[in-house]
């Protein structure tokens, strides 16, 4: 049992209130929240937070984590030319040794962040269920398949393999995108997905190319277009979601779908602004990724909440566009639920211990007018001071606690990094 | 004399280049970067660099720093009703020794992002003047008289007063903006910059309302109405700049004058996206500043450089729209020169002391492929592992050399804003 007291809680139970008091945990879960009883029991450990903000981790709900290795290779160059040059032939050599590697990279990253589960799409899965089990954190597999109906048998294996191996490991139905498969495909998972009543998640409407394309394929935008095939009968979400029109978001309301946005992805690829403010406004589940620290260039909850929050004031030229704090719910409980991992959402007793401990103290938080807002506007990645998963301290003023050193996780990238590029 | 070695060396000299070896320091000068030499003098310190980034520490090329007490204070509100509501009420209550206070605040974020120079408009230089002097950062203020011929006089007085009163402070000649003087108020600093040789510094084409605003009153917009009355003559620049056109640019460029876009700032009040990408290709000189923490919401200028490279992607829908190292230029050299500070803009042998040490193992900047680049694209101001102004080093691994401890700023400014905003 670890005990921390003197904090300031931020549960995320709405209305957002700050309460103060204390949070205990007992094995990998919540155990109390509350002020401090008359009588203590005895903990393992006790942190005096001083102040300091306790609130829900940061949940990554799109992200290709091995992709680090890829992170400042080709700046400032137009997105084909990224993709055909200065991606694929790279990904083409990777072994899934090297996809263990840049994984631990991006964990170090992730932790420091505040970040204690990323929903993951890559080669190797086998290679991030690794590092993620080794390393304390949580990683939710999604299905990436791309071709048709016959590749959908790999999906099937790998849902089988990893639904249920690990407490700390999900996996979740999905496919790349409609522009890399054919409606044999779209159909064998819609199959899938029904007859294990699993919710499917995919890319769409990155790019406006890529949104228009399947009009003209499929006859309908890419949300719709699955929607009149039962893609979205089971639930799931999408990624991106930057082109939606108020149509492609009234079938994500409709379906309880999960709108995963990806700001700094989206700026640096120079693929659009999404209409974060119509999908706060019309209703639709919001949750955050960061994509890959390749087209990114960082694993950064707070980046992202800033973006998001900005880019809409300038989109609709209103400083007042959206709340900011809405983006806080994004990055935290939204993004925890669009991966499933409902029981990590929020802090409460008996859910999981995947929290955050803020240094509110720090002089770019100061002062606390409004802090969930400050937290988006204000805050970064520094003033994270500790990051728990399950219970587990993994990441405590600047010091990791995942079964392997800093030094040893960059010299073994470094090595692969040169074989790969070179 | 302090001695940095093991290090990787970005002078800021073009074209960039990482060179290895050592900089050794001598009082606030630079007196050495090179190789290693066979025979080394006596250092008061040696500093194994470990293979991280030397380079020139950030400026700020404008900001309100006593306005950190309006931090996260009012959110999400348009900006008239934040204006009028919340703000101008509460800087009415300010004392100098809040202002001193409010600076001291700004001053550890300024250090802990690895800015040592801060180019200032505030009420109450005096007290601006004093925090920097005890700190041991570096600042220029700049003159904010709003009003009509007869306030310029308390414009010359500071000027005199504080223009060479101390090595690490400067002072230039600056008023508020076109649209709170009239033009008795132009036409008087015209004279006393033509008088002094000095150049003159001011808000220009900020909002759109403000920069139509100057055509209906002066039949031009700001840049060419101020040229007529021969406002440029002496150099200077304009602080935001978003509406400036192809005309205005080219005003700037003739003239040589310093354009200081705040990407952030004018992000947060909706103001607009700057022609970044067309003062670079039309040749004006680019700094960044933060503006006030009340409307951006932090000073860091990690978070400006990034900022300014994404919006000028998305608002040109090119991924190739600027080339990021553009942007450290603007962030380092060019604001330094903005400012007139000539001898603190890049490391070399006589110039200032003020360099920073950036982590170059922290997993966010690995793997190293570019790093100029991948300072703007994936760092942030938690890589800034050391700051020194004049020599001196301000802070290191989150600890200040400043005289004073961070709990008693925070203490004393924490009773100020109860006062301020009850």
């Amino acid at each position: 049992m670890i005990r921390f007291y003197n904090a300031r809680i931020l549960t995320m139970e709405e209305p957002l209130e700050i309460i103060s008091g204390e949070l205990w945990t007992d094995g990998d879960k919540i155990s109390y929240i509350g002020e401090t009883p008359a009588e203590l029991p005895e903990f393992a450990r006790g942190i005096d937070c001083k102040g300091n903000l306790l609130m829900p981790s940061f949940k990554n709900a799109h992200t290709h984590s091995a992709m680090t290795f890829l992170r400042s290779f080709a700046e400032d160059v137009p997105l084909q030319t990224w993709l055909f040059e200065k991606v694929f032939p790279y990904e083409d050599r990777l072994t899934a040794e090297d996809v263990y590697a840049f994984d631990r990279l991006a964990i170090l990253e992730y932790l420091a962040a505040g970040t204690t589960a990323f929903f993951d799409m890559y080669f190797y899965p086998e290679s991030t269920v690794q590092a993620a089990i080794e390393s304390g954190i949580r990683a939710v597999l999604c299905g990436s398949v791309s071709g048709s109906a016959k590749d959908v048998e790999r999906l099937d294996e790998q849902y089988r393999r990893y639904r249920s191996m690990h407490p700390r490991i999900g996996y979740r139905l999905g496919f790349h995108a409609e522009y890399t498969s054919d409606e044999s495909l779209h159909r064998e998972i819609v199959r899938l997905s029904q007859a294990e009543k699993e919710p499917v998640y995919t890319h769409i409407s990155e790019t406006r190319s890529e949104h228009d394309g399947c009009i003209e394929r499929h006859g309908a935008s890419p949300a719709q277009y699955f929607e009149s095939i039962g893609m979205w009968e089971m639930g799931g979400g999408g990624f991106h979601g930057v082109w939606f029109d108020q149509a492609d978001r009234a079938v994500f309301r409709r379906n309880g779908l999960w709108m995963v946005s990806c700001p700094c992805s989206n700026a640096k690829l120079a693929s659009g602004i999404a209409p974060i403010r119509e999908y706060l406004q019309e209703g639709v589940n919001l949750a955050l990724g960061t994509d890959g620290a390749a087209s990114n260039n960082a694993l950064d909850p707070f980046r992202e909440m800033y973006l998001g929050t900005v880019l809409q004031k300038l989109r609709t030229m209103d400083a007042a566009a959206i709340p900011a704090a809405a983006m806080l719910k994004a990055a935290t409980v939204g993004s925890a639920r669009a991966m499933g991992l409902h029981d990590c959402d929020i802090l409460a007793e008996g859910k999981q211990a995947d929290l955050i401990l803020i240094d509110l103290h720090a002089a770019n938080l100061q002062p606390l007018h409004h802090i969930p807002e400050s937290l988006v506007l204000s805050g970064d990645r520094s003033n994270v001071k500790l990051t728990m998963c399950a219970g587990a301290i993994l990441y405590e003023d600047g010091v990791y606690h995942i079964g392997a050193e800093p030094e040893e996780i960059l010299a073994d990238t470094e090595k692969r990094i040169r074989r790969l590029t070179e």
